[in-house]
């Protein structure tokens, strides 16, 4: 099998520009890859959004468990899910890639022709440049450009006391996904589907298994919705460490608190389905759930009242408050310490 | 003594944002760090140059003998390098960082005063976003933006047969300091000197040990070089990997062969001392030693009796030529094939 250590930095550059063929530069784009630098023309009378994400092996992925075509959509898709928090349409981006010497060629190529396929759906964004070199574990570090109309701005310092807090979508399919990989679940590329490890901890259906792989393996970025909700939000911020530990983000900007009805947080099935299995309450673990990748925004009632809600597919959590008061969930209508226990690189000390 | 995983992620981002305080916003700033992403507004009326450049540990840098202060310059060095090569100004950039977490909080702080250094000396370019996360080695990944008014920009592409070919100062002091390093020689931030390893096998005063260090560790981007041969050149880059790598890869983007008169190719004095030293001949080292940081160009004729070079202290070393005609080396009039050895991050097949 041959790897990348084998044919040269020439070669996998040339592999890199034979799967980003560049439109001759047109658009927002003057000069792509090649030079010292891309050159780029912003959008006029926008705002340009610039996001960086890194995913690191053992730190973001296992590469046992982690199809590379899948990674390389991953790669994209948690600077999309960024660039869709700010309500913006993405443009150029930039590849910054360490490779172990090791790596099979058809898992770079693999990796590749993942990233190719979400930046084609994001609207055929075009690779500008990036970095490329040898290193002990496979890195992805992505940079991505986007563009948003000033007044079409999302950011997490707009929320007000009185305002809804509502999220776009059903929690914790992702984290279930992350449970079932760790409990030798794997995801079959060429099935389609979950396959069940022999003697496995874990009983779940395929179906509801399938599903919540894919969550955690491949994100779908929230960009049309990020769009449309762009002006109609007073704040917003994508879900990448869960709302326990991203809601109080949005609330030290905002300069808020809240107040969290934990009943009211909307669990998907595939995730009741593996927590039931794993023995977890299902509503407290959907809360400080990391990696869903759907935005956490807050709307004034007057805007809810008007239709924003039911329009959008958002369900309302709780309401921010003053600062003074605090975060706090409310549990059968019993106040409780906020949770800290989403996802976290560094443990508190 | 404290390590950055002691601490947790958040004081590792309040150690970031102290460090690099923001102007309010201003600028080319509209939002900062905190937020999904920055928000920027590019120069109007000018090009936006991007660039991206990881440095790891182990394979650019030992944490052994690199002082951390020194690797936060040089991380924001290496891209400022790559703008300044484009003609351009820096502005806003981005920071990844993916940290052990057993490395000192001292080392996290002197890297963090490192690259402020660098920000502060490049203009006060402003810190606007990242990511920060365990990592199992120490890896550093800068983006960094600029801008450059169209007919100043200085690319690859736009060298032509009998242009000549002249680099920006002398060449292998940076490969020099890495063998002194490689010989246990290392640098002493309390005396700014170099330190002679006990019994060391690498003979040379600690004069030019002291600047072929500095030139390793330390490299001066070429930012004012760079403005100044905007529109003057008719192609350029940054040396980075060596003549030997990088003239080639001028030469394919401009459709040009090239003829390198040898003895033309200056070489550092430290570099000089140090090569001697290690029984290496200093005309061919030099030509393949990477990391200078200097400007690689291309100027007709004309440019060049105009005065051009002897302003702004280039030194030719040869002539592109038509492209059928390759590249080759000219040693006392004799010509040879090209040597391809310089620096690369996975070796040829």
């Amino acid at each position: 099998m041959m790897q990348v250590g084998a044919v040269g930095e020439e070669e996998l550059v040339r592999r890199i520009a034979a799967r980003f063929p560049e439109p001759s530069c047109q658009g927002e784009v003057a000069l792509g890859m090649g030079d010292d630098g891309a050159l780029l023309r912003p959008v006029a009378g926008s705002l340009q959004v610039v996001t960086t994400d890194l995913l690191l092996e053992d730190v973001h992925f296992r590469r046992a468990w982690t199809p590379l075509d899948l990674l390389g959509h991953k790669a994209l898709a948690v600077n999309l899910s960024d660039v869709a928090a700010m309500g913006a349409t993405p443009g150029p981006f930039f590849l910054d890639l360490g490779l172990p010497p090791d790596l099979p060629l058809s898992d770079f190529d693999a990796l590749l022709e993942g990233l190719a396929g979400e930046a084609r759906e994001a609207g055929n964004i075009v690779l500008s440049g990036g970095d490329t070199c040898a290193s002990s574990c496979l890195h992805i570090g992505v940079t991505l450009t986007g563009h948003v109309r000033p007044e079409r701005v999302i950011r997490r310092d707009g929320g007000q006391a009185g305002d809804l807090i509502a999220v776009s979508g059903p929690l914790g399919d992702a984290a279930a996904g992350l449970l079932l990989l760790e409990a030798g679940w794997r995801w079959s590329s060429s099935a389609a589907l979950a396959e069940r490890p022999a003697g496995g901890t874990l009983d779940v259906p395929e179906r509801e298994a399938t599903v919540a792989l894919v969550a955690h393996l491949r994100p779908v970025p929230r960009l049309r919705l990020g769009r449309d909700l762009g002006g109609k939000v007073s704040a917003g911020m994508d879900l990448s460490d869960g709302v326990a530990v991203d809601l109080p983000r949005l609330c030290a900007a905002s300069g808020c608190g809240a107040r969290v009805e934990l009943e009211k947080i909307p669990v998907g099935l595939p995730a009741r389905a593996v927590f039931a299995a794993s023995g977890m309450d299902a509503l407290r673990t959907a809360l400080a759930a990391a990696e869903d990748y759907l935005l956490l925004v807050t709307v004034t009632q007057e805007a809810w009242q008007s239709g924003l809600g039911a329009d959008l597919g958002l369900t309302i959590i709780g309401r921010l408050v003053a600062g003074q008061e605090g975060l706090a969930l409310l549990v059968d209508g019993v106040e409780e310490s906020w949770p800290e226990h989403g996802f976290r690189h560094f443990p508190r000390p």
